[in-house]
């Protein structure tokens, strides 16, 4: 039985939201590095990140953040992350690890390859993991733990490299898998870019109907609406440069979508109950799937917290024996 | 203070699946009546709504349970409430209360409204609340706490009956509001039937790719997919019956829906980053407004639990000094 250490000496976080400040506490908690410094564009997030002790260092700058690091991983919306390797590019450590946490692979290969020296890896990777929160503060040690994290190696990759990166992932609790970036991008546009689009689609719909007051969708959300503004209170730059960076596979999954829905549509239409029986059955399936591979609560509802029963009958109501 | 106390001498549950058995449960938690009879078609239902003690009685004929009751709440699909109102209409008590959990109201009204005899009071209602479970052991008796209870009583309908079947719910822990059953139809069509359509749709798209296997679906699902797989596991036959009873409304909502996904659709295939992030901006604040007014948890990701980080290094990596 080996005890947690340290897997790589010094980590660099270029930003610190909800991703990069989880890596922070969870690289922290189970001492996968020595020593961890940061970079964060904003001073606020700056101030905050050093009062939360996230790191050793935090720098305004993303090259002198990457100093003498030997892991580096690029925390930031995934059409930044070209800027950021133009920037670092020059200071990275001869041998040092550059990684990111992008949901866009290809864009990201694309992006920051060129600015990657000889003699530094890259190492693309993606853990799948999150919440509807972000900045520094969202962020908690636990967030990766049974989720996975997908890299992307390139195929001319240093198997111990990339061994490496796996095994700091797996110490912060995930599971590794790697795939190359195009395959990583249409998996991802079904599991996750097409759900956000469709969520953040009916939200706004929801918002502008004439004939229903924005009170009213509030208030009996609990039908089924409130699980989809979770997803579309997701960070909107975030996601604004996922649609623009996987373009064909978002619009790709959305052709198959739209065939379904009208499919769906047209035995609505014509009231065929059988047909949407079938279909409604072969679903339950999958979430039983999910469930199975622990990767969601088997507990009802997502396991959100139920209140207690009120302990007096509520007004106006009298109550009288011949009731 | 009033303590809680029988509002209804004998409550008649026709159906003990999740909502029937929650109001048996609540009901009995807050002795809102003093006798419970129910009905149930499948014997092996019957069975266990016996072991679980969740009525006084219960019988294999709907017009059977409903004999000197009080208040008679149909609890089955909404495509079966009126051969169970053509069933009950004969047996039911001079001044008794029809009432019902249907997500369609119009449906209701015309279907069951006929069977229903002069002297005996029509109030429908819809308790916007349910996990993706089913069967009476799905039921719990906080299920109906801090959730809305929608009436949709008939124009001629008694005040005080009204008032007496609004006070049961709230004593069960419901917020009651009173409308038509026509814009129930509308405001459920997109809280809650139109969010089920969508998941049912995405789900079943993400099941039959060919270029993503169900495994990957189901690995990588936490980027946001496994949130409409939960919804996607409600009940066949009561959604199917609910499409099939509320299609002109589902359907109006689709449209605008549609339009709506055709719009943002556009703005990826054009690179519009502005337009998305204006958009993925105004749903944030939906998603405030239903945790603000408690119809949703503040925590991140609903609460889901997450477990703790590894106590170990995850094999098969050495860590050295030199690292």
């Amino acid at each position: 039985m080996s005890k947690p250490g340290p897997i790589f000496n010094h980590l660099a976080l270029i930003g610190v939201g909800l991703i990069g400040s989880s890596i922070a506490r969870a690289a922290r908690a189970q001492g996968a590095v020595r020593k961890i410094t940061a970079s964060a564009r904003s001073p606020a997030t700056r101030r905050r990140v050093a009062e939360l002790g996230l790191a050793d260092q935090v720098l305004e700058t993303n090259a002198a953040a990457v100093d003498g690091a030997d892991l580096v991983i690029v925390c930031v919306p995934v059409g930044a992350c070209g800027e950021v390797a133009r920037e670092i590019g020059d200071r990275l450590k001869p041998g040092a690890v550059v990684s990111d946490v992008g949901s866009v692979k290809a864009a990201i290969v694309r992006d920051m390859g060129p600015h990657i020296p000889n003699g530094v890896h890259f190492v693309p990777a993606h853990p799948v993991a999150g919440t509807e929160h972000s900045g520094p503060d969202a962020g908690f040690a636990e967030l990766f733990v049974g989720r996975w994290c997908i890299l992307t190696p390139p195929d001319n990759a240093d198997p111990a490299v990339i061994e490496r990166l796996a095994a700091f992932w797996r110490l912060l609790g995930a599971n590794v898998e790697s795939m190359p970036a195009e395959h990583h991008d249409l998996v991802l546009a079904i599991t996750s870019h097409l759900p956000h689009l469709i969520a953040y689609t009916i939200v706004g719909t929801a918002d502008e109907l004439a004939e229903v007051t924005r009170s009213e969708v509030l208030k009996f959300s609990a039908g089924g609406f409130r699980d989809f503004t979770r997803i579309a209170a997701s960070d909107p730059t975030m996601w604004r440069d996922v649609f623009l960076a996987n373009k064909d596979a978002v619009l790709e999954m959305l052709g198959t979508f739209n065939e379904d829905l009208s499919q769906l549509t047209r035995a609505i239409r014509r009231g065929d109950g059988a047909a949407l029986f079938d279909h409604f059955t072969r679903t339950r399936a999958i979430r039983r799937g999910i469930v199975e591979i622990g990767q969601d609560s088997p507990a009802p509802d997502f396991g959100r917290a139920h209140p207690g029963l009120p302990a007096e009958l509520p007004r106006p109501y009298a109550v009288s024996d011949e009731n």
